[in-house]
């Protein structure tokens, strides 16, 4: 088996990856690193990855790291079905969609996860209010794009919608904990707040492979129920 | 003409784009934008980019922005000479450079050059000091291997470079500042500090047509000379 992906329960990056492996049905070798045993920053993975960073995907002596960077890869080497569309056009929507979820959604998301997650939503309120106004903001863009086509670009899933989906779910599973309960109303319940973005959620957990690809300790550990 | 390009004078984002178009030696029709008069946020600039943001690349009726997504569209729709490389290998590891750095360097090279050019250097010293030593690390680890080889990435040209160029010299611009005199030692003079990116510089200056990409406002009002 030629591939081998290096990856951690619930990073978002990783997650994009493997929904793309699954969407190419590309076997690979499973590499579960935890982070709590600083597993990424081992000095077989730094050797892999100077950064210390999941994932890291292995194509027999190649190694690629950066998750954009191993979707492009893989569409690349592996074409179909592609993921970057099938023409010029679609491709640069892809990737503009993309370009624009990381530089004006994904450092307020992870902001808002990341101060959840470690309890300080009670010290840090008006930094994460302002980060879910921003955040509120993007949304209501992707739900307007949701609303007129069942994936993020296009008529078909592509790696717009891999590179956006796992931040969703992490920043749902934030929002879901108890210490968010007065942050949440904004965004839940999504049937109610976003529909388009809700029935592309469904969607998403319906493509072949899904079930694999889902963060193994959100099962054992699931957020407080919200929504 | 079919190419249009709307493009800021010292938007490093926007020159990218020219280096790209310059080195596949496509014409295209220029329209300099005046943020002073916020010209990309006017409604003409609106209907192409509801961010009001530019580098904005039409080909026809095609729009794009985001500038690595112009560029990926320009080197899928205009194929020779390639600036993705030439094998998903090599293209993979331009895509993971860019991608590094638009992740660990750009969002605090550009917190200095906007605490700089604000005047702000003073009042918050500690915030610019440590956005110093990140950049400086990451400097250093480009310096590895532009002292390898005289690109970014392989043994040609790259968009790795169109990247990351721009904002090294808008970098510098700030650093040559008056208010920036405590800052600049950890780089400047660049021969000294880093020898093999002050070399790439001066080749990336040699390219064809650099000199049309050049910030026309920076010919007019050149940073104080510094080193």
């Amino acid at each position: 088996m030629a591939l081998e992906l290096y990856w951690g329960s619930g990073s978002p990056y990783s997650w994009r990856v493997m929904l793309a492996l699954e969407h190419k049905r590309l076997p690979y070798q499973s590499h579960l690193l935890e982070f709590s045993k600083q597993e990424p920053k081992s000095p077989h993975m730094l050797k892999l990855n100077f950064r210390g960073q999941v994932p890291v995907l292995k194509d027999g002596d190649y190694v690629c790291f950066e998750s954009l960077a191993i979707l492009y890869y893989l569409d690349l080497k592996y074409p179909e079905p592609p993921i970057f569309g099938r023409s010029a056009e679609e491709s640069g929507v892809i990737m503009r969609v993309i370009c624009e979820f990381q530089a004006y959604v994904e450092p307020d998301l992870m902001k808002i996860t990341r101060l959840v997650f470690s309890g300080s939503v009670a010290k840090e309120l008006d930094a994460i209010t302002r980060a879910m106004h921003t955040v509120g903001n993007e949304a209501r863009t992707i739900e307007g794009r949701l609303s007129k086509s069942d994936w993020i670009v296009g008529e078909s899933v592509s790696a717009a919608d891999f590179v956006i989906f796992p931040s969703i779910q992490l920043l749902l599973r934030a929002l879901r904990r108890s210490e968010a309960a007065d942050l949440r109303s904004r965004f839940l319940p999504m049937r109610v707040n976003y529909p388009a973005l809700a029935r592309w959620i469904s969607r998403m957990e319906a493509l072949p492979g899904y079930e694999r690809t889902y963060p193994p300790h959100w099962r054992e550990q699931p957020a407080s129920a919200a929504s």
